[in-house]
């Protein structure tokens, strides 16, 4: 049989994650849990998140996850130690993927300087410092940016194509303003690193507006690279997969119609037949 | 000794109401829980927001709660009679005395017509449609309109004095995508209610809003005439105060130094010695 994977966020992000896992590894078992009535952990406390991320993940694991990704960017950069010591399942969380994609595309300075990269995330994330480390361990210095009205723009689609132009034009100016302060404050940025699960879905918008800004360079985000680090460690505990078909389950913690709906935006196909499930609280 | 009041909110807009009862009912006992670790309230269901209402309610009555004052929209707008039902206390919500501040500030449309109010509110309370009922009881139609983007805007402070002005004008442009869209559903608007406990840190963008759209008509909001409304329970229950000083307690499930931070903008003077509690979940 096909090993099964579970996939939390807090809500629909992680769905960009799934996308990529679909893509990289089909034929596996996926159990993705949107822990919707708690969402967003972006703004709130270590111990708050710790808390969420803890019983998110025993819920997948007890149903029957070999392997968990913590598709989001706040549960891994302020929970995956903790998700690592209490779960008996390996469990493989954005940030370090989303550095070595980092890597990737910033190429080498040549001048003996660190490459800089700019990591656009929410106010926990970056308050956790998490990227900061990971990039220094590989050899690039972080500029950490806190854009904490891009998750409610991308939840209202005001930045997706098809939404009004007066509407796009306010997402377009709020990534100004972000993007603008960001740059001021580091003067050799390579790339632009989503450190966010929701933030790729303003991805042209962001290149867009670097361009306009005068700083047209590349913007990357984790998904990929997760979803290989997800492979490699099945290749290395011999999970192999045998079935011809993906299958997908959906759970949230509040609203499945709502799930559904604004979930398809995520995974860029239908979301279907998701389960309410109450995880306390 | 006086009596012991309880308030809650998914947050910091219920401040704005306690702000209130602290001027018209001054020496009483308050104790203020925000709900912080599970907001917003304002984008989930209706099952999830009574479940979060009815456990911040029973933590104010075990602590010694003689009246509960729900201090948010969506709370009152989707768990007003759950929460009546379920404590033995009287719960008084937001909801009818905005409708009643409105009905006073919206007179007679003269013509046998209904006078028409415009109420801003979270996407849940517009979906409950708690308004509608309320105004119409009251002789007045109500057009509701969902702003989901103001209770981020707001806490971020991008509305606020102080401010810079590139981001108010993103608040100002965001005021204008829904009082445009507001206004031409409606043709009769003789005031604006604020149905979120946020809102009013906005006031004045919408009053100028308002205007440049060529309707200058009065914004109100309710925490005034709640104040009222538990200024009359109390008399009516002889609940009477004989403390010369205000005591306020404050609680919160997520942490207490955002808390602080950010609620000392909703109250308007220090909010002081936050307590952190765990309601589970």
């Amino acid at each position: 049989v096909s090993p099964t994977i579970g996939v939390f966020d807090s809500g629909f992000g992680g769905l960009t994650v799934l996308r990529e896992l679909l893509r990289i590894i089909p034929g596996a078992h996926y159990v993705y849990l949107g822990d919707t009535a708690r969402l967003p952990y972006g703004s709130k406390s270590r111990e708050t998140v710790v808390r969420y991320a803890l019983s998110s993940a025993r819920f997948l694991e007890e149903h029957g996850a070999e392997l968990l990704v913590t598709a989001c960017n706040t549960a891994t950069a302020l929970a995956l130690e903790d998700l690592q010591e209490a779960l008996p399942i390996p469990v493989i969380g954005v940030v370090d993927p989303g550095t070595r994609a980092a890597t990737r595309a910033c190429g080498d300075a040549g001048n003996g300087e660190r490459p800089g990269v700019l990591v656009l995330a929410t106010q926990a994330t970056v308050d956790s410092h998490a990227y900061a480390r990971s990039c220094e361990a590989a050899g690039l210095l972080a500029t950490e940016k806190a854009c904490p009205l891009l998750v409610p723009l991308i939840e209202e689609g005001w930045g997706s194509e098809g939404s009004r132009e007066e509407m796009c034009e306010v997402t377009s100016q709020v990534l100004r303003i972000y993007l603008r302060e960001a740059l001021e404050s580091t003067s050799n940025a390579r790339a632009v690193l989503l450190g966010c699960t929701h933030y790729p879905l303003l991805r042209s918008a962001i290149e867009q507006t670097l361009s306009e800004l005068g700083h047209p360079i590349p913007v990357i985000d984790s998904a990929q690279a997760t979803a290989e680090a997800v492979a490699e460690a099945l290749a290395a505990r011999n999970l192999v997969r045998d079935d011809v078909h993906d299958r997908c389950e959906f759970f949230a913690t509040d609203s499945v119609a709502k799930f559904a709906r604004l979930g398809t935006r995520f995974l860029g196909s239908p979301v279907e037949n998701v389960q309410l499930i109450d995880l306390g609280g």
